[in-house]
């Protein structure tokens, strides 16, 4: 990693040394704030950030962020942790605690294309990407000198129709050698097996060329030329097993004109395609993106 | 009609007793915008705007939109028609020469929910749409209130799945009797025959609330918010026979949050369906859409 | 008022009989979120929506505001309002609770130009603002007959540079008369006195046609078209004594061309101007709105 | 130069030996258009594109772009050159004809901060500006690895209040020995003197990080927190004498809230700053900005 990039990174860690992140889901019943507030003041925690979201008051699932401040955190943490255990039981909750200075180690896929992976690269070295891309993998061999250049390991696997079982096997191998928390798709332009999928819910983001669910599957742009919408847009969602059928986490369009030609779409497209990704894993790296069932809340 | 709507409409008119618009569409060929402009030029014409557009400058369509200020045009207009028919003969033109003070007269159709037609009547009575809005006709009788109020003919014709043949009868007489030239689908939640559409090619214009082509067909809204997409819109396009896959004229979307249920998700739609029908039927009305095959020109 | 949007609101009272909302803003220390979600749990209120935000978690100011459902909220109503005032003193709160049900009493002052009030007054009848609109105020006859057609009570009070004083205290008068809590300048022209507005904190809502702070005081659409500008805007804010300076509510853009003259840069604004003062209006009835010195918070 | 880039460059070149652009002003008078296109047809001229605007019909001035491909361009330009002369001088044309194939030559002027330029590198090494980019010039070395990476020269002139006179001499030297035609400020915070100003007109663009002619002058984004707006906006201007007063080439704007601190403005900003400048040097590099006074046309 080039040192300026590193150094950012230690100095956001240090800062955030005491920052934790509580995310709850559950049934929704009354008591549930009183009670989650009431136990980050007993640790000391000042609340920074908080969002709710209830889908029924009235026997709805109910969703919550917490952003905090607690000194001391990381000495305390585990036994915050067990503690919470109590609560969580008495009010059925699925939940999880993040620590902020504990970075998420990213590995961004990529194919020949490289606009989103060079959007992401930038937000990351400006300080807009809190986290450690650790890896970049590739079918092919365009992205090399771009990942060198960022000090970033980079992996060609090859990867076709043939050799999916064999190229997925390495990957996988890659991910957890390098100890990966988020898969992030950059245009990478091969299908995921049920396997590598299963392997890795809700923590494999993609971004689509088309405003889902207009357009699902290949060359979107050439049928969006076709058909002659008046906006084309971009989509990212977490990778599920239904093509481009998963929890959709961010969405962006733009106009465009009769006499824009496919080029000029795809060009327009990258454009679109670069800033929703880019927000789509601001999101997730800032743990603001919660998914219930098919839908995702971004809070 | 509102005598101050009148008085608007006739203002409008006197100014614009000498303006008129060509519309072209040819193959594309060099000595085109010469010739025409030539042409015009002979007659004292002094051109306002032009527009053009080619799908590929070799072998492809040209498309060409002229408005031009004619002094006497009125007293011309048969003797221009007549010269002009050379031209489109040398060039194999489709063409048409709209007189702007010959206002187009409208017909709404509405069902129950009165949004798009009150922001259609609203950008009217403000000078918006030029146009003679001649008829009101609803399947229901929620319109006839605001109809009434703005001096428009309201007429009721029941319509629906069982009395189709009739009441679409009955229409074809009122907008005969009214003599309309164009129709406008204000949420007129009725089909219409295969015969009814044919009889208005590229002169019945709708609105559907979806950003299509997602969520053709029905209930978009519904099934918007089952999906979990992050914007929703709206689409207006001319009526064909293939159910909302006419060409586009106009779209537009705004952004969604995961908090918005299906309720607000309407309301939101609403918004977006009021300012994106105005804007087709305004270009429209302007003579800015040539329609290509299954899309638009928007000049 | 048509009784159909006196159903409306009788339908939407009853359903939010037992609907609270609470602002607070306060210095900012922990255990505000736990002592207040505590309290609320104690009446057996579930929280709706909550929302918080702090200038600073060391010693900045804190702001909240949470909706919850509370059964048999209105019979405990001051019982809750005392306890609360010693959680209020604890920690040095402002605080307010205000009570769904019990609809804020609006009146629109308006001039000539009647499309903002149209749009507050469609919103209005389409359940989008919920408030009774009590009054409509005018210094010309031109919006009467929009009003009666509403059932609403009009005034014309002649007010002019020469008869300030004298207008401005019928207008007064007539506001106690009518009980308001909030009055809308939807275009209304004239200047308010510093007398007036000091009546008024926060509770005058403006709409300025222009994206504040570029072309300050009039003709901002003539200063626009001179600049060049390739966005115009509108902005709604409270009215201070400041000129087109006080707390900024909401503000929204749209895009312009070289082509545009003056007269068409007042129609496009026009249509910015009704949606961006829809929009402030809506979050100040809802309670959204939070003024901190020359600032809002809007949750 | 990367050889990729030079080789897509040249690529381009050959692509458009043929085309030409014709930028025109004149008084508006009737047969301008049927001259200039008999003139080009006479040519061989096929018109691929043609944009006019009149700021009145009557007595105003006349403004038009034609982009045509005309075979054998390069052999004849000096012909056409001369015999348009005629058509010019018989309508008082202020008149320009740029050749597709002879690229602009650009020099970046940048300080410390990299986003508009690395936007602008990046778009022009997709394809998307096409232009040689023969010099970077900075006031500080940050951006020396970032030019060398790319192949371009970079020549550090450091700048500053005390130095001013001998900074621009060298600076102006520099411009002169690579033949520079289009100066880009991409945040290069130091102020040009009168006399440099004047060597280039209508050929220097600036980015200002603010909603001109809001916050003209230094720190607009402390200053937009200060007043609590609700947008923030980039300009993209040629540069005059007048601080911030130069001709505006294209603005664009993106929603802030009031949780945002001066540093998440200014990295909202960044990006709307990036994407206002490559467009407005776009639309300049590709002849689409006609300067009239202090107002762009942009066709």
């Amino acid at each position: 990693m080039k040192p300026y990039i590193q150094k950012q990174m230690q100095a956001f860690q240090e800062q955030n040394r005491n920052r934790g992140r509580l995310l709850i889901s559950c049934p929704d019943q009354p008591g549930i704030v009183a009670t989650v507030s009431r136990f980050l003041f007993e640790y000391n925690a000042n609340i920074i950030e908080s969002s709710q979201y209830s889908t029924n008051p009235e026997g709805g699932t109910f969703f919550m962020r917490v952003e905090f401040e607690c000194p001391g955190l990381s000495k305390k943490a585990k036994e915050i942790e067990q503690a919470f255990e109590e609560i969580a039981e008495q009010f059925s909750m699925k939940w999880k605690l993040s620590y902020v200075h504990d970075l998420k180690r990213t590995a961004i896929f990529v194919s020949k294309e490289l606009h989103c992976l060079l959007e992401l690269l930038w937000e990351w070295q400006s300080g807009g990407l809190l986290t450690d891309i650790a890896l970049i993998v590739s079918n092919h061999e365009d992205a090399r000198e771009t990942a060198e250049s960022f000090g970033i390991p980079f992996c060609h696997v090859p990867a076709n129709k043939e050799n999916r079982a064999e190229a997925e096997a390495q990957q996988l191998r890659l991910l957890e050698e390098y100890k990966i928390d988020v898969i992030i798709l950059a245009r990478y332009m091969q299908i995921l097996t049920p396997n590598f999928v299963a392997a890795h819910p809700n923590r494999i983001i993609n971004i689509h060329h088309s405003f889902l669910p207009a357009f699902i599957g290949a060359r979107p742009y050439e049928r969006a030329h076709e058909r002659g919408v008046k906006l084309i847009g971009a989509t990212s969602h977490y990778v599920t097993n239904d093509l481009d059928e998963g929890p959709i986490i961010e969405q962006g369009v733009e106009r465009v004109r009769h006499h824009h030609n496919v080029e000029a779409l795809k060009k327009i497209g990258r454009s679109i395609e670069r800033s929703v990704l880019a927000r789509a894993v601001k999101w997730h790296l800032e743990d603001r993106v919660i998914v219930d069932r098919n839908k995702t809340i971004v809070f």
